[in-house]
């Protein structure tokens, strides 16, 4: 039970599309993670994926268009809707999911769960 | 499906404890609140409480501590935990609940829900 300084959290590492959690809420993570380049095309079919932006420019492409993020702004990707992130330079996100959510959509090829 | 620009839609309105919900995610509402003097003391016995501050700053009162943040921080007050959210200068706030929380916790006192 404490405050969490986000841009603190994030000096603590700088590997790309490896979030780390630092809180928990109604069994969602909350994380922080750095994006440079693309990620992967993938969906989750079981939840909602959010991302605000908390530094730098995210583009989430989707299937049928493109959403560009800056900070202060936020996204939420339906559930089942299939997306892949991309940071043309490194951008810094919040991102909440559901414990244990697979990032890339895949159990297989998922970064694994550090808490921070 | 769109980009959600907190600051922009915080410029919409000026009335303080008035969540605006400018999003839903995994059954929860996204709202930003203007938040200015103290809040009232209440608890929510079935959820967690996700507050990120986007500018000013809060003081989150509990019975054994205050919690201060800044922009950039966030707390989670954690289900069944009394607390009232006080801020001396006008703060701006992410808050996050399921839909259909009542801000006060008390249904009778809670502020109408309002999606802009």
């Amino acid at each position: 039970m404490q405050a969490i300084n986000l841009a603190e959290k994030l000096e603590q590492f700088s590997d790309f599309y490896q979030p780390r959690t630092v809180g928990e809420f109604n069994g969602h993570d909350l994380m922080v993670v750095k994006a440079k380049g693309p990620f992967v095309w993938h969906k989750h079919d079981e939840t909602d994926d959010l991302f605000i932006v908390l530094k730098g420019r995210l583009e989430i492409h989707l299937r049928d268009r493109t959403v560009s993020l800056g900070p202060g702004e936020l996204f939420v990707v339906p559930r089942g809707v299939e997306h892949c992130p991309v940071a043309e330079e490194e951008a810094h996100i919040l991102l909440i999911e559901p414990r244990d959510t697979p990032n890339t959509g895949d159990a297989e090829t998922a970064a694994k769960r550090q808490v921070i």
